[in-house]
């Protein structure tokens, strides 16, 4: 019996190779030019890559592949339309890393409710503050939550104990939400806006220099969706003039932002360089109890899950 | 009819004066030198100092007093004594700050869970840090809750949404509890020792060196009641041993923190400077709103609430 052909990085294989089943034969690669000469051979394939073109050009030569799976919640960058044709279906990390980078988001509320930055630069330089240098309350404010996957639920859960009025946008609206049309208009009432949409042609620039101007002028932008999401150059401006409160910017347009890059230094700008997801130590062993699920259910011919919408793109 | 003679400090006088009914006489001071001279005729008095031992020469020169007002959740350093041989009742901030330190409290742990610190650093070097400096998720974590007052229900609360497991001490236990006495031998079970116990004779160096040791050696000890409820030398130890994971102060010994002292430098050492409690800008309003609830019931010969125990401390 031919067995079916695994491709993926060697750096997960001491977590993987132990419980593969004997159906499947593993290739490990060590590097992009290793992945680019087994990616054809592939039926399955999990290639993973911190350089997204690199990755591309990889899941890009893997024509005969069936599944796809990554640990990323994002695939933008990816073939899909190519993927779609040769009949591969997509299984990404949605959800996986979920948990901390919704801990991460009310960290950030908390650390700009508070004025934590100044407080740590206050200790380093052995000065006790006489008062808080942030003085705002979670409890009692009110956050625009845009995007209501895995992490959107999440957070809403851990603010809700806060005291915090979430609303959400969906198309259903009711007390609590709002219908995908109608946010825009309401952006003014809000002391937190946070973005928590997947990156697609939809979401790009969703909030522009108009949404901005909208926003109250106390009000923190929190963005841990993708820097696309954001009109950079509308946001420095906002940050500048001090058009809202602040921002908390998990991520960037481009990442790594350049050393040059005005958000480095304006004093309301909040980044965290893309660090959310990672702030765990859970990810490789949940990624692998969710590939060996799904490795089960490729086998008996069941739907794997979380499975991409290739027309999507999430 | 002679008017009810109430002593207090000028800074608060717009927010009080224009809502005092008529029985009331109000006398407002701006130094310690008035306060003194003004106590002796007091029967309310409202004697807030930053210095403790200025408040309590104050406190003991209103020997005329029978309601003393504070917005101060601790009153170690009044003398309870006197008050309780002169019938004078207290009411105390006891829950006025509760929200914003229970916020401060999630703040801290988030904080070192994820080690922003670090992110904060980076910001200022510029440099897009690859991967997170902390990898802990407050998900599946396990806290003890010492004191569970106003704050300590707040702070479990906010919690666990997060999925951790807090245990809480109390005379009566049950599966998320333990009692008085048992919670030193099952320190070791922690990731998070959290102090929100009142200053008292009893809760003084509750945690020394031997509860140190016991700890795990990644735990984290939170301390948002009083320094003295820590051996703050046996702490320093600790830390720079590593014999725990790290400290999150809001409170030492002494406040200020002299410039010279360890703490300050100690890597696993986070200090707020006692700040937790000044993080919100409702304080006044909500202290001058119990006032005047209390006020109201003090007319009537009604009991007033928070009533301080002159015999526990708290």
């Amino acid at each position: 019996m031919t067995k079916t052909k695994l491709v993926m990085a060697g750096l997960v294989r001491p977590l993987i190779e132990p419980r593969l089943p004997e159906w499947v034969e593993p290739h490990w690669f060590m590097s992009k030019d290793e992945a680019l000469e087994l990616a054809p051979m592939a039926e399955i394939g999990w290639f993973d890559m911190y350089d997204k073109a690199d990755m591309a050009a990889v899941i890009g030569a893997a024509t005969q592949m069936k599944w796809l799976n990554s640990i990323y919640a994002g695939v933008d960058g990816m073939p899909l339309a190519q993927l779609k044709k040769q009949g591969c279906v997509v299984t990404n990390g949605a959800g996986i890393n979920a948990i901390t980078i919704a801990e991460y988001v009310v960290m950030g509320m908390l650390t700009m409710a508070k004025g934590y930055r100044e407080v740590v630069r206050a200790q380093e330089r052995h000065e006790w503050l006489q008062d808080s240098p942030g003085k705002v309350e979670l409890y009692g404010s009110k956050a625009l939550l845009l995007g209501y996957g895995a992490i959107g639920k999440l957070i809403e859960e851990r603010l809700k104990p806060f005291g915090v009025d979430v609303t959400i946008v969906r198309r259903t609206p009711g007390r609590t939400s709002l219908a995908p049309d109608a946010w825009r208009a309401r952006l003014g009432e809000f002391d937190w806006v946070i973005l928590a949409v997947p990156a697609t042609a939809e979401t790009d620039d969703m909030i522009g220099a108009d949404e901005l101007a909208t926003m109250k002028q106390s009000a923190v932008l929190i963005n841990i969706a993708r820097g696309s999401v954001v009109e950079q150059e509308a946001l420095v401006n906002a940050l500048r003039d001090k058009q809202i409160g602040g921002a908390f910017l998990d991520v960037t347009t481009p990442e790594p932002l350049p050393a040059d890059h005005p958000l480095w230094t304006l004093d309301n700008a909040h980044i965290t360089m893309h660090l959310s997801g990672r702030a765990q130590d859970k990810m490789f062993i949940r990624s692998a109890t969710r590939f060996f699920e799904n490795l089960d259910r490729y086998r008996k011919g069941e739907k794997l899950e979380p499975l991409v919408n290739l027309d999507l793109g999430y």
